[in-house]
């Protein structure tokens, strides 16, 4: 992989104090020409799978060669492992807590785990225990994003990750049962079912909080008010109400069951 | 125009998702060079006026050159234009639903709509139907801040745009009706009553929300908790609170009505 | 001091405007090549000491010669000073509100008032008496990260600045009484007590809203659930729940008593 020099983060931090903001810090010192862009930073606090699906979603849309560092860390501080992957041009660095599983489930990759040299050689001092994004994953990322190193310098090949928290759908004949794994601004309820799962059904129709949707196309060809299905621009069925919103007014979110039946 | 290879973004997308950060990944995949300015996410969802008001108070601000992309876009995926416009060594680029009347009923402007021939020009694919800012307008952002195209290779040359959904104050002597446009963090209330309207006053004063308010010049000259109104930094007539939260103590938002009565 | 062409951002605008933005237009106009990062601008209205503690905590992150531009600022467009301080490296630019007595009083720096010959020399115009951050702050920061001007052609030297709005913690044997000064994302409660204060201290336990609490490590030290302290990675004492929000399940938050007793 060539780095291109582009860096995105994803995170659980929000935006009520400066972790992201001294993440660049880090990355600037070390490596001033870094492009850094904000991926999210609003994943709920310490929930890895939306960390994990963002990213599969949203790599390809940037230059080959970006390295992306995602930080939703609950074990932060204990023995847990760091996951380097490059995978489809692009790498990528996240605590191996089950937040990459959905991108290295679906694709070739080849890992490894951070290994305790890095702290030498990248000369990352004496890491604090509840903050590795600053101390560890900043300067990881910002020496491979420069080129400075690569992941065998400073890692172990592995072949295991920790699995995603969030089952694949159940995939029947006439039938698949998913799950929520994120809702957007407009209350937009976006399930785990790619469009391929669905591809062979004929009429496929949406059984979500009691109702009973087809899919449509688009928001606008919806009434105001009414509630729809549609394939989403991320290529996964999405429940939604148009120029309202669903997840609002159905009080359901992240974690709901979403059926498809067919016929 | 001579792109300065500066980007502004505006959308209604929030934060609780990659929505902005995968236009960029767009933009950056086409031309890496290019400088983004996050504008404002949080316009109201489907609002288009919030998004207009801003840019046409926000872009001159901007170096030359600058491409200032909008996407409050309730319509995407139907047959609605995308509108394109040169004005004051600025470039525009939004859905023609409302979003750049403001600006453009106040300045001249040379304006476009966007093309089909745009799609095949510049490597479009199959966009999706509910996605154009990442499909449709970041691409196109990025040929035209890079000044890989001009506005007359993707466009077909109009006068037309649709108007504004928020009304222009109606001005009589003595007393001028108008809107509140937007809130901003601290709860102040901004209307679309621009300084010029009241400059022949001899005594404005503005009737809101039961109250009746002399202007001052800042927040410090009035007394910590009272309400007070003046001409902003952008050049309106705004209602605030000293030390306080107007809004939310008034419980009065968006679409209020704001008098100002001479004497 | 070296500029290196880095800017930091702290505000209380938050995301509803594009206030910050037209700083950056203004900051960008005047030196095209600034690299800008946002530091915080979530900062409760109003409320400096929690700017000042979060640039203290942040600013060495970034490369040195970086510019740090602070406002939060509810005497703007009266006769408060505007502050320029030199301080290991950095450059540091904010109102004379208090917000960087914290740095300042922990450190040696060389310090200005903002002249009013600024306004002429660097061309400021008539400045609005709402928004000095876009119409003073921004210029100047720009000016002094390119390197065309430096403090003392716009400044006065003084030796004087206005306190913190936060009293230091009062350290007795065996005590220490501190205040809760932010409140993270993950309701994490950060108090102004440093490491150095209980570097003393046998067995140190943190007295807060009715619980008292041993000092542990890392949050995944804990059971799920339980409350916990420890020495952040921020150097500074906190108080948080394990795989939950402290602040929200005690209802409590900045301005709080926090006591630390020996044994």
């Amino acid at each position: 992989m060539n780095p291109s020099g582009f860096i995105t983060t994803t995170t659980d931090f929000g935006h009520r104090g400066p972790f992201t903001a001294v993440m660049k810090g880090v990355i600037l010192s070390r490596f001033p020409e870094a492009r850094i862009v904000d991926l999210i930073h609003d994943i709920p606090a310490q929930w890895p799978p939306e960390a994990g699906f963002w990213i599969s979603k949203s790599y390809a849309y940037f230059p080959k060669g970006t390295v992306h560092v995602a930080i939703v860390d609950p074990g932060v501080g204990t023995e847990r492992n760091i996951l380097m992957a490059e995978c489809d041009g692009h790498l990528f660095l996240a605590p191996d807590n089950g937040l990459l599983a959905r991108l290295l489930g679906q694709r070739d990759a080849t890992l490894y785990h951070l290994d305790d040299k890095a702290i030498d050689l990248l000369g990352l001092g004496n890491p604090s225990s509840t903050f590795h994004g600053r101390d560890i994953f900043a300067p990881v990322a910002a020496e491979l994003a420069s080129g400075n190193v690569r992941m065998a310098d400073i890692g172990k090949p592995t072949t295991d990750w920790i699995p995603d928290w969030i089952d694949e759908p159940d995939c029947q004949e006439g039938r698949i049962n998913g799950t929520v794994v994120t809702v957007d601004t407009f209350g937009n309820l976006m399930s785990n079912i790619e469009s391929t799962m669905i591809a062979n059904m004929t009429s496929p129709r949406v059984r979500f909080a009691g109702l009973e949707l087809p899919m449509i196309e688009t928001y606008g060809r919806a009434t105001p008010g009414d509630y729809l299905a549609l394939v989403n621009s991320f290529d996964v069925v999405e429940v939604a109400r148009a120029e309202g919103n669903a997840a609002e007014s159905l009080g359901i979110g992240r974690g709901a069951p979403v059926t498809i039946i067919d016929g």
